[in-house]
């Protein structure tokens, strides 16, 4: 929603795209979360869905939410050049190939492992930051944003997402479970590959620091219509939930 | 495949929603097979997927094919409004309502019930009718069909889905586990909701019968050239396994 802003006034068509990341993201939630996977119990400081409705349920709802994104996109009120675009941008950025489920599995895999740099930023920009590019850049399409400007909000879309996720890996060693909604400490103790198991807390921080920056400077071109997007950025690595 | 050939001598184009709708019929056996759903083991003669690579690399593997069938149809080499036009037939047979997860959810909470013969029609053309239909849509729309000619070819695809739902109940009965493939009998061991159940097998072959008849029925403005569409709603119900 906030990149469609930048190009027009009537931010409605991109309710669409809004709609399918926000399903993508909770069947994304609903899976990782299952016994099979990360095993949690909770989750926006409520029960796991699984945890709620049992097993069979909670596969079946990710399921139906995966579906119903490309259903709700696949609607939207632009032409069909544009909403076939957005079916590519989210079903690359849910998929395997430096995608969601390909970050998954590789983060699966490094369990236990001791990750090079190169697998640690494959793992983190796959799983995390893929979906949050989308975001953006869905917006940008259906808000008819050139290819220039695509491609320059797909990069600031990659770096906040990339700098949330070395946030998260932050806040899950400094912060408790009350505070984050889900279970704190996981991550040491299910042996996860993360920055500050890689780089440490210090230099993660700094990580997350540079990675907003680079992100803020994308958005130069846009002046102040960007200033919610830069107070996203900006927010993503001070947050402490 | 076939319905194209309808249409058109390069039936090329057609390929990206073939496999498109072998990807979603393969995750949704994936993940039917699960400890949580169906609990089986067997499949196509074979260890299912969570037998041989565990429930975490089977739920992924299941979600990833599904991503990559709305990927591969977004990229099929026609006008993007036919190639949004698959995402939205895919989208609503994969989907909950009257789609493949709304009927997998009725059927689950059908278990152990009496079902009404409206319910039983309802579970059978969602989740296994409706998938069978799109991929004979799909089809026609990348031969450049028109709408009436979709139309028809959705009634037929809709019939020839349901004998096979039918079928496939009264194969659950009458063959043994070498000859499907799959686990026999478990229909009954799960007090599942089939025609064999509601109608007896007598009936239920009738009726697998009358659809394959009704579905004939649709393709007789294209005559010869719709010879093996016509072989395969025969094939459906004459199927020993």
């Amino acid at each position: 929603m906030e990149t469609a802003r930048i190009f027009t006034a009537d931010v409605t068509a991109a309710l669409h795209p809004a709609c399918a990341i926000e399903f993508i993201h909770t069947y994304s939630l609903i899976h990782d979360d299952l016994p099979a996977l990360d095993n949690d119990d909770l989750r926006r400081g409520k029960p796991t869905c699984h945890k709620k409705f049992g097993d069979a349920t909670a596969i079946l709802a990710g399921d139906a939410l995966l579906t119903l994104a490309f259903g709700t996109v696949g609607t939207a009120p632009v032409d069909a050049a544009r909403r076939v675009a957005m079916v590519t941008e989210i079903a690359t950025a849910a998929g395997t190939v430096n995608g969601m489920v390909g970050g998954q599995v590789a983060d699966l895999e490094a369990e236990g492992q001791r990750v090079a740099p190169e697998m640690l930023e494959y793992i983190h920009r796959s799983k995390t930051a893929a979906l949050i590019r989308a975001s953006v850049t869905t917006g940008a399409l259906c808000a008819g944003a050139s290819d220039q400007d695509v491609a320059r909000l797909r990069r600031f879309g990659d770096s906040i997402g990339w700098a949330f996720q070395v946030t998260d890996d932050i806040l899950d060693v400094e912060e408790s479970s009350a505070a984050l909604g889900k279970t704190a400490g996981k991550d040491v103790a299910q042996q996860k590959a993360t920055y500050p198991a890689v780089y440490g807390l210090a230099r993660s921080h700094e990580i997350a620091n540079d990675l907003a920056t680079r992100a803020i400077g994308e958005l130069a071109p846009y002046v102040e219509r960007a200033e919610r997007l830069k107070s996203i950025a900006e927010y993503l690595v001070l947050r402490r939930a």
